[in-house]
Formats: C-alpha cells, sequence, structure tokens
C-alpha cells in the first residue's frame, strides 16, 4: 500500500495547499467514496454537493469553490482542478507501477529489423514486423499487431487488440469482380498519441496514412487508409473514418460517428455522436445530424411522415400560393 | 458420432414424449434440412408449413402445434419449445465435448498474482494480468484480455478478442492538449456472463465499471468506463455505451444502437436498432430513433428538404394564422 | 532495392507501350509524389491535372487521356488504367516479397485436426481449431482465430484480429433470464475473399453462416450468425449484418451501414454508408438513409420539429380542406 505526504503532490504539480504538508494521503476517490486518508477533486459543478459530505482528507478545488472547501477542511487551490486531478493521477499511478518491466515480452513476436527504442515496451503476444520503428516510453499493451514498415512516435499507449497497418481496403473492379490494390504505403503515427483496444488503423495505398502528435482514438474506431488526423485531435469510440478524408488539428469526433471519404474537416471542427459527414466542413464549429430518439410509436408515425416530406413541402407552396392569391 | 435415445431428452429436461422413447437421436437439425434420425423443434408460428414435410424423427412443439404434430410422429411436448431447444443444444454439446481440457493452455500469459478458479478454463493466447479473479466454470476462449484487477464471476463466457480493462477514455484538456487521466477503476462482472468477439469493456476512472449477472453482450460492443449495466440485459452487435451511462436489469439494446453518457435508463427499456439514446429514459417502453430507409432519389429530395423543416413549420403557423383569421 | 524494364509489366500485364521498353522502374507512386524512375497512373479525371507536372518516368492511362500523356513521354495505354494498376501493384509486391515464409509460424496454434492446405500461410499468434479446413494460398496475417470445424477456401486473405465462428447470438427468454442456445453450425467461407482487421463472422446456430467467393469485408464488421452473403459482394468498415439476413451478389454496403435480421437484399443492391435497412429490398439500386449533417443549431431545430412531422402533417390537411372548401 502507498502512502504520501500531501506535500509530495504541491511540491510536484504546485498549486497552493491549505492545511498540513504531513498529512499522509493513501488513495484517491470521487467525493462521494472517498475514505479519511485519501484525496479527491472537483471539478464539474454537478458535484457541489457532494463537497461538503464528503469525507476525503483532501480535495483538489478551484477559485470558485474555495470558500465551500475552507468550511470542511484541507485542500489545494489551482487554476484547473481538472487538470491537475489528471496529474495526481499519473504521479499516483507512477509509484505504484512495478519497477521492473521487461521491454520486450518473450512472447511477442518481433522482426529482427524493428527499431524499437530500448525505453519502450512491447507487452505479451504483440506482434512488430519488419521495418517497424517505435518511439520513446511507447507502450503497446497486449496482442498488439504493428505491420512493417509503419512507425510509432514517442510515448504512445496502444492498448489490446490495436491492428496498426493492416491492408487499406482498396479494390479496382473488373467484369463485377475485384482485383485487389497493393497498399504499398505505410502508417505513420507522432509523440503522444494514444489508441483505444481493438482499434484499426490502414496502411495508405501509396502514401501513408498520417496520426499527429496528441491525438486521442478511443476503442474500437476504424480509420481507412491515407486519412490524416491533425495534432490533438480527440476521436470517442466506434467512430469511423473513410479512406483520404483530411481531419484538421483540435477536432473532437463523437463515438459512433462516421465521416466518408476524401473529405476535408478543418482545425476545431466538433462532431457530435452518431453524425454522419458527408460533405467537406472548412467552417469550425459544432455539427451534428442524429434522428432524434423517441418513443416508438411517436417515432413509426413521424418517420412514416417523413418519407412524404418532400411532397409535404410542394403542398405548402400551394397552399401559400392560394393564400396570396 | 453420438446417438442418444429420445428417452435421454425428457429424463434430463421433462416434456411429454409421444413416441419410442428408445429411438436413437443422431443430430440436432432445422424442420426443413433435418434427415431421418435428426431431432427438430417448431417454435415459431411462421415455420408451421415446413413441420409436415419435415423427416425429423421427432419435434419439440408446444401445446398449439400438438395436432399438427401428432399427424406425422413422434413430439415432445412442452411449455416453451425455444427454452426446451437451448436446453436440447446444451445436452448435446455436452456429449460432445472433449473431456480433457487443459484449465490454462501453455500459451495464455497468466500473472502469478491472478487467481483463477480450477474449474475455469483460460484458452490459448489469453493475457490474465495482476491481481486479476476469475471464477468457476468460466471459458476464455482465446486471445482474451483481463487487465489488472478486473472480476470475472462464474460461469461467464468470453469470445476471442474480447478485451476487458483497457483504460477508459479520459483526458483533460490543457492549453489545447489531452492530459491523461490514469484509470484507477477496474471491471467487474457478474456470474452468468457472455461476452462476444472483439468487445471491449473499459475499466473505470475511479470506481469500477460494472456489468451484472445474466447479461449477454454480442460482437464489437464498446462500454466506456463506469458504465454499469443491470442484471439480464442484453446487447446486440456494435453497439455503444459512453461513459458513466446507468443502464436498467432486463433492458434490450439493439445492433449498432449507442447511449451517451452520463444517461439513465430504467429497467426493461428496449432500444431500436442503430437508434441513438441522447437523453434518461426512465419509463419502461420501446424506443426508437432511425431515418426510414428509402431509394436513393426519394431519400436526397426528403433529407434536402428535412433541413428546412423548421422553416416549412412556421410556414404552416403563418397559413394557419391566416386561414383563421 | 527493386528495379524492373517497363517491358516486365507489359510482357505480364499487356497494354501498349509509348517509350522505351527498356527503361528501369524503381518504384510505384501517385502522380504528385512520383520522383524519376517511378511508375504512376491516371484512372479518374480528378487527376489531370497533376499529369502534366508528375515527375514519374511513366504513366499507365486510358485512351481518353493519351494526347495528354504524349505531351509529357513514356506512357502505358489500356482499357482500365486502374485496374491495370492494381496488377501492377500485384506484380510489384510479389518481387519484393520475402521468398521463405514459414509456412505455419511457431507460435501459432494448430489442433492437429485442422486440414491446412500446404500453400496456406498461418501467421503468429493465431489459433486454428479442430476439424477447421484452410484452402490453397490462403493467408491468416496474425492474431486470427478460426474456431472448430469452420471452413475457409482457396487464395483468402484474413488480416490480423479477424474471429471466425465464434458462437452467434442465441439466446431463449425463460423468467427474465436468457439460456443460451448453443450454436451447432459453423462458417464457410469461398475462395478469394479478403476479411479486414478484427471483423468478426458467426457460426450458424444449426446450418452454416455463409460467405461466396469474392466477397470483400472491410474493418470492424459483424457478421450474425446464419447469415448468406452472395458473390463478390463488398461492404465497408464498421458495417453490420444480423442474424440469418440473405444479402445478393455484386451488392456493396457502405461503411457503418447496418442490415437487420431475417431480412433479403437482392443482387446488384448498393446500401449507402450508415444507412439501417430495416426491410428486404428485392430490387436493384441504391437506397440511402441519412439524417443530413448540419450545423448543431441548425440541427437542433430541424430536429425538435421532426418530433412533430406527423401532427405538422394533419395540419396541412386540414389547412387543405379548409382551402378546398
Amino acid at each position: 500500500m502507498i502512502s504520501k505526504k500531501l506535500s509530495f503532490f504541491t511540491e510536484s504539480l504546485g498549486g497552493l495547499l491549505h492545511g498540513s504538508p504531513d498529512l499522509e494521503i493513501t488513495g484517491l476517490a470521487p467525493l462521494s467514496k472517498a475514505v479519511v486518508g485519501e484525496l479527491s477533486f472537483l471539478s464539474h459543478p454537478r458535484y457541489i454537493s457532494q463537497l461538503q459530505s464528503s469525507r476525503a482528507s483532501c480535495v483538489v478545488i478551484g477559485k470558485p469553490h474555495e470558500e465551500l472547501a475552507k468550511l470542511r477542511g484541507a485542500y489545494i487551490l489551482c487554476d484547473n482542478p481538472y487538470v491537475y486531478w489528471a496529474k495526481v493521477t499519473q504521479l499516483w499511478v507512477e509509484q505504484t507501477k512495478a519497477k521492473t518491466q521487461t521491454q520486450i515480452h518473450p512472447t511477442a513476436v518481433v522482426d529482427p529489423s524493428a527499431e524499437i527504442d530500448p525505453t519502450a515496451i512491447i507487452g505479451p503476444l504483440c506482434v512488430v514486423e519488419a521495418g517497424v520503428r517505435i518511439g520513446a516510453g511507447t507502450l503497446l499493451k497486449s496482442s498488439v499487431t504493428i505491420s512493417r514498415g509503419c512507425v510509432i512516435g514517442n510515448h504512445c499507449i496502444l492498448h489490446p487488440g490495436v491492428v496498426i497497418g493492416a491492408d487499406g481496403f482498396g479494390f479496382a473492379s473488373e467484369n463485377q469482380k475485384w482485383i485487389k490494390v497493393e497498399q504499398l504505403g505505410a502508417v505513420v503515427i507522432g509523440d503522444h498519441v494514444e489508441i483505444g483496444a481493438n482499434t484499426c488503423i490502414d496502411r495508405g495505398a501509396m502514401e501513408d496514412t498520417v496520426i499527429e502528435e496528441g491525438v486521442k482514438l478511443d476503442n474500437l474506431i476504424q480509420i481507412g487508409h491515407n486519412v490524416h488526423i491533425g495534432k490533438h485531435t480527440a476521436m470517442a469510440g466506434c467512430a469511423g473514418v473513410a479512406g483520404s478524408a483530411k481531419i484538421g488539428a483540435y477536432c473532437t469526433i463523437g463515438g459512433g460517428a462516421a465521416i466518408l471519404g476524401h473529405l476535408e474537416l478543418a482545425d476545431n471542427v466538433h462532431i457530435s455522436a452518431f453524425s454522419l459527414v458527408s460533405h467537406s466542413i472548412l467552417k469550425p464549429g459544432t455539427y451534428s445530424g442524429i434522428f432524434p430518439i423517441d418513443n416508438n410509436s411517436n417515432w413509426q408515425k413521424n418517420a412514416a411522415t417523413l418519407r412524404q416530406l418532400f411532397s409535404l413541402r410542394e403542398r405548402i407552396k400551394f397552399l401559400e400560393k392560394n393564400n396570396n392569391s
């Protein structure tokens, strides 16, 4: 069991500590579940009511909640409690991590021509093919596949089941049969990229598929060949991007959303969950396309009427014409 | 080749046998494909017409079809033919199963600190990390990953490629970059849970992600961190549940449906395939939100008009006003 | 580094060469990126403007672009430049392929009862269960699972993480609990089928799930039990097909599209991306059902109005009645 003084956190991460720096912290927990000895945080106003009753020994808070926090005991004041908390969790995990982890697990299948930084970790049952390069501090958890010639940057995390560099979906049609177009490009991934479980990024047809630094991809995402994703863009689970789409930097793509091929999204575009992007979006902003859910009988009536919507418009036009005449 | 007397089934499962208990059954088959020696069943009225012509040596049926069944030969009468049939398939598979299966396949990578019930089976190329607990009779087929500290109940089945306990998708935003929030919770799965191929269930941020007993998840499903799924809920393939959603018991979620984060679904809520749940649903019932499919030219006209729907409503209001004046 | 004379391509693939047959080709590249020594192609008119400025030493073109191609240097004239190019990439890859690949990788787990053609390749960390048959020239890349009794044809490619023959999602409901229906069928896959990374095809309940020859499935696709997919049909990433659906030959299914269970699609049916097929489609053609994306505030207004669409229709009817009276 780990135990760290409060001062350990503020010395590493800054913030203004109100309370004893020698107080021992034995765990991290949400306000509602924390017990004595644990550190917690308040970021979203939704949880203000939990602050007073929480048994946490110290809370990380921002300026707007300082008065409330004072009433209950020790706290760390900082600019952005959620960012501070993120760093607390990182510090904490660092303490608990096993100190000795084999660099390349003996069950991993690594081609001798792969260049793997000595600080990278290749977990059990991973496959790293010929010509692959993997950067410093990068972690392949387990059962991750990196196909020939792909490049993974520094400080990346690839979760179990990730497949990087499988063939893109490229076929020419001849006499109603599909002729395979061999996929000669690779995948190039920048630094600080995290990729969720069972997510797939296909290799390019001739040029490379590119994922820039700081991109975060959730689980079960499909990235087609020759896609380009700009830096610090985040995509939630089950999203899909078809071939040759170019997504800007600082975008967010909601869960289950899809982006058609050969489109372009500008920087700072935000796509709602479960929306299909069917044309390029060159102006920053939030975009949605979702059929609103309803109880089944209402939905049936509205959906059936939707199939006549165009003719309804014509009928309105006709009424307007009569109305004006 | 297996062969079992008809009495073997009725002695194990009950039901009223009309016909010779000594008749030998050599296989199970649907009505339309069964040959002499095979057992079949009739549940859905859709298949009544196949009953008469079937060559099955015996059929499992319910009361409404007894008269018809009598006309053709042996049958087993029971309350719920599909449930009875499910149990027949289980009995049958039990006979055919290899009697000696290694408990932990030599190619599995199992941390010595994991507690695995001696009746559980860990298939080839699975990864079981530190502190994991796996219950009695549970089966990890192959290439299944259970991350550190996760708990799997008794009599569960996890199909190939399942990933339990990868990090939830948690990041704080600082200067337009994403700061990782370490995921300190785990995943806790109850008894009799079945999880389909390549499905992912993320570990909680601080508390655990919870899947209650009897839940059935199909393939390629994504369950975000801190989700809670109530007992005996079933979800079809490609569905997704975002973080911290709470789904009740006895729900069904259709294929490809998605549930946004932090929502709540009551018990006995049924979501149609391909619908997005964007707000909590606290009343049992069936809910849908699907754009009806149409031939492409009709769809184009209706979809284009849909983008003017709000203004069409205003035009109707105006017409009504004029009409009334 | 490989180098091949231009004549090598035309002797293998036909086409009319204008230029020196002895010109050495050292790589393949798109028009915009090609350097001296590289072969390129022009198929889609979108890229005509790149033809003149390209530094490629030779281009594959069709009749409509011959005059333009003449102005810049060597070219190969053929009927269908994209099909020709596909075959060029195949020739090229054949030259670069490692000549000696182990047939069954030592880390693969292959049941002794599996029948594997001596020209098939089973990559690292694959699982091939009892009774499986795998045809000539078929390639299982890595971490592919083929469950008991499934059959894979000749010249198939299965990408990493593919799961063939996991249990279909079959349960009977008894007292609000799910009783497993054992899945006694298998999966039968024809020749020349390609299956993308992490795609799943479930085994049949009693009969087999069938994928006919020449079918191409992209990544992260879900195929339910007892589905039948006709020859040369192609499905893009993240698509899903529910149990017992029957899809014809020569169909295309867009990315993220879904097909409900027990439906039938005729030959030559084309489903747009992200559309749900909720009823059988017996007439060839293109079908869509997608909520058009819009900026968020427009979408909100239109989506809210959509929930009143049926009543709007009633209001229009009323106005029409008054208008006519």
